[in-house]
């Protein structure tokens, strides 16, 4: 594996376990400024549409999050490479004693932007998983 | 535009061309051998899949496809490029009247295999659009 591979499979790990954490700087930080976020039936999302989307209301509980991502490839040249994984998420809202659960493939580019790999394009095709 | 771009771009327009026209032997020459379609809900379909479920069964007329496309961007480094679209096809079956729509947007990976630019991972978000 390529140092560049390794650095995107990081940048994964510490997006997931972030995200788990409830840590929505760290996540922020590991994508680029003109990130586009793409899902089936929603408008493009931009970085601000994201940071508003993970933000707790104030006086709430956050949910609890739980992923599971399978990484298949990541392939670089230069300074852009892309990745595709299957990934799983499983979101418990505070005080449920059940998880919604989506599942589903991703396409994600990203780019080394002064020295440092960043997400910067992401497909999303999770759809609702029932939850046995 | 770089002429990379300007190669990737004609793909695209002759992939709508191809599709359009019913011709799937030139749609498949524009893909790589190890193609990946991503879409929401279904198992990774590849390039002999593509092949598949573009056949017209014996004696079936074949549906009649329109599609519009705006790409928004094709970023190239190297080897590799992706390019973000929206995209809306309109699929009319044979003896119907009135079309089937969807409509969404692309994330789509094309690499440079031989000295020339293929389609080689697409992430299609589309999903049904009420037919007024």
């Amino acid at each position: 594996m390529s140092s560049d591979e390794a650095e995107i499979r990081e940048i994964v790990r510490r997006w997931q376990a972030a995200t788990e954490a409830g840590d929505t700087a760290t996540v922020l930080a590991l994508m680029s400024e003109d990130v586009v976020f793409l899902t089936a039936g929603r408008a493009p999302m931009s970085k601000a549409d994201f940071a508003a989307n993970s933000a707790t209301p104030p006086g709430a509980a956050r949910p609890h999050f739980a992923i599971q991502q399978q990484i298949h490839e990541v392939q670089v040249d230069g300074d852009q490479a892309f990745m595709w994984s299957k990934l799983e998420v499983a979101i418990t809202p505070a005080g449920a004693d059940k998880a919604t659960l989506r599942s589903g493939h991703t396409l994600t580019v990203f780019k080394r932007i002064a020295g440092r790999w960043l997400l910067a394009r992401d497909a999303n095709l999770l759809v609702a998983k029932p939850n046995s």
